[in-house]
């Protein structure tokens, strides 16, 4: 706290204002009794709120505030005993402030990416990873920041992506299984299991929930080709916007259709956007598959024509070099992708030689919320 | 096909117009040549696509359009063959309508309930749904319609809950564990483990994604109290929407944020509205547990009273005993709900006498698309 800070009560005690080095922030009333943190509305030890909306009043006022050390003093109407408020914890949650995000924007922590990405893939080594906390939280960082990241060194046994799941979260069992075999088929239910080149896309978008992380690992690989890429739905949806913006908000204005049904007993369905924002217009996701793309019906005719412009350029700025991080991935070698961000493709490959994928589904829960962890346990120590 | 279904190439071949009992119906060409379902664009076994939306010219146009029995015929300027489209199908997929969805409408095949459901709680016989379709397929069926469903006559044994999942879809493991048990617990890093009631909540908000499905099994129940309730979260928002529609969108115009850090390791941290529309407006999600609420930042000042106000309306039209479907479940007795759309809650029970559950989080698209697949399977049969 500074020496100027200082506390004004607005509205009859519905609001007030903290004055300070961070400038004027009001407050509610309401929302300063939602959000005490004394131990009778938070449990103390695992931070759950203890009671309800419902029991602070509706016309819930302040009839006195001072500010004393590094809190705010709060005296409500309707209780007898004052509570104390962390001041620096009130500037952090401070919502005084102009909007003005415009469509599209990305969280902080997220860094867009093109195919100068390359010469910096994020690359984690499996030992390091599982011994070395700091190698596993800068690893999970870059995660987070780029949507994708490398591990190298692991072993060459059946089942080891699963260990690799096991560095931050859990898997998710789809109807695959909770692991699949990307290999050559003869009668594939998934043109994922054929030589083909597959064109860079997300996984499973008529899945909803989508799966929010991949995992690859790699097992066989003396086949010709099967060259893995990666490109950043964000960063393409961003170049989109700067040309087109009309055709960004086509895309993430009109929800698109996924359909898979190749397998008996499977009927998976979703009517999602390709451009997925939240309600403040923060891009949170993207979903792009030639092969699982049902027919859009949710686009009114009069502005179908543009919606299809757009997923076309869009298809272009995926599909464009300038933007593809590629590599090969020899045996213990895995990536992870963000599926709500980045996509992958496979190159071709010859049915001489072998190439034998494990791949799995996992969660970003489990992973941010590993870093986050880390990073508040990092913070508590410096 | 009927005598008077007519074809008109509009646009120069960029479209065309389909006049028959179902009024007239315009089509781009595009369009019409990305749904193609020749074996060219389709694979036979598996339905998926075989080329992308650049394998199509920008200009594509048709050149010739034909009726012939069910089919429409038609040539497009690229190619050499015509396709042919089944006008059944293309009836189904018209996109050439208004549009006129207003904000919270819910998809066709949801109904919304009260307490009157109390009559005719969707329940299920274990075994039955295990060994007959047709009773699992009604049970689904319900589940899709109301977003819960009880079920009655299970095994009482360890880890039966499993079996509850298998019928329809995979558990999400979560740092919970594959499952969890809930009794009470003397340091609980939870509140659900402690003999406190608790109001009605969706599960997990501070998930993302959130488990879409929880399954709670009942393996002892002797304590007193202790009775679940489960309240339509659609319903309440539709309420709200009707008595104060600012409030409404409020709700779903700006994101709530939640948190979880109760246990070492675990910092789970999401922002997502409490109401949430897809882009058109269709309500896909209720995000609502005064536990896990963190403090609302993304809300501006001046929005944010009347935010409140309407999370306080939420609230009580939540906790409404109009809405409430209450029961006691026995042992080997279990429910479902789907926790984007269905709360539940349940009531304080004594520290006399034992309370045992186990709990555990599965996904929706599984569910979904067992329905989907038994549903076409009838279709195909009748």
């Amino acid at each position: 706290m500074t020496a100027r800070e200082q506390v004004e009560i607005l509205d009859g005690g519905a609001a007030l204002a903290l004055t300070g080095a961070a400038g004027r922030l009001r407050f509610h009333a309401v929302w300063l009794r939602d959000n005490a943190w004394d131990a009778a509305t938070r449990a103390p030890g695992n931070g759950q709120r203890l009671i309800t909306l419902g029991e602070i009043p509706a016309d819930c006022r302040i009839t006195h505030a001072a500010l004393s050390g590094g809190a705010l003093m709060l005296q409500f109407a309707h209780e007898t005993a004052p509570i104390a408020y962390d001041l620096a914890w009130l500037n952090e949650n401070a919502y005084d402030r102009p909007a003005g995000h415009s469509p599209g924007w990305t969280a902080p922590w997220i860094e867009t990416w093109d195919a100068g990405l390359m010469a910096a893939v994020p690359t984690g080594d499996f030992r390091a990873l599982q011994s070395d906390p700091a190698a596993l939280r800068a690893w999970l960082f870059a995660m987070r920041r780029y949507g994708f990241g490398k591990i190298t060194h692991g072993p060459v046994r059946d089942g080891a992506l699963f260990d690799v799941a096991a560095l931050f979260g859990y898997v998710r069992e789809t109807n695959y299984g909770r692991h699949f075999e990307v290999r050559t088929e003869v009668n594939p239910t998934n043109l994922a299991y054929t030589g083909l080149g597959l064109q860079a896309h997300t996984d499973n978008p008529y899945r909803d929930p989508v799966p929010t992380l991949q995992i690859l690992y790699c097992l066989e690989s003396s086949a010709a080709g099967g060259e893995n890429m990666v490109v950043d739905g964000f960063r393409a949806a961003e170049r989109l916007r700067a040309e087109n913006p009309r055709g960004f908000d086509l895309l993430a204005r009109y929800c698109a259709r996924f359909e898979y049904a190749g397998s008996d007993g499977i009927c998976l369905r979703s009517r999602r956007p390709m451009i997925e924002l939240a309600p403040d217009g923060e891009m949170i996701g993207i979903r792009f598959n030639n092969r699982s793309a049902a027919a859009i019906t949710d686009v009114p005719y009069a502005d179908m024509a543009d919606y299809y412009a757009a997923y076309r350029r869009l298809g272009e700025l995926i599909d464009d070099p300038a933007g593809e991080v590629s590599f090969r991935l020899d045996p213990g070698e895995s990536f992870v992708v963000d599926n709500t961000r980045v996509l992958h493709a496979r190159k071709a490959y010859s049915g001489t030689g072998t190439r034998w994928f494990q791949g799995c589904y996992a969660d970003k829960d489990g992973l941010l919320s590993t870093l986050a962890a880390m990073e508040q346990m990092k913070g508590a120590a410096e």
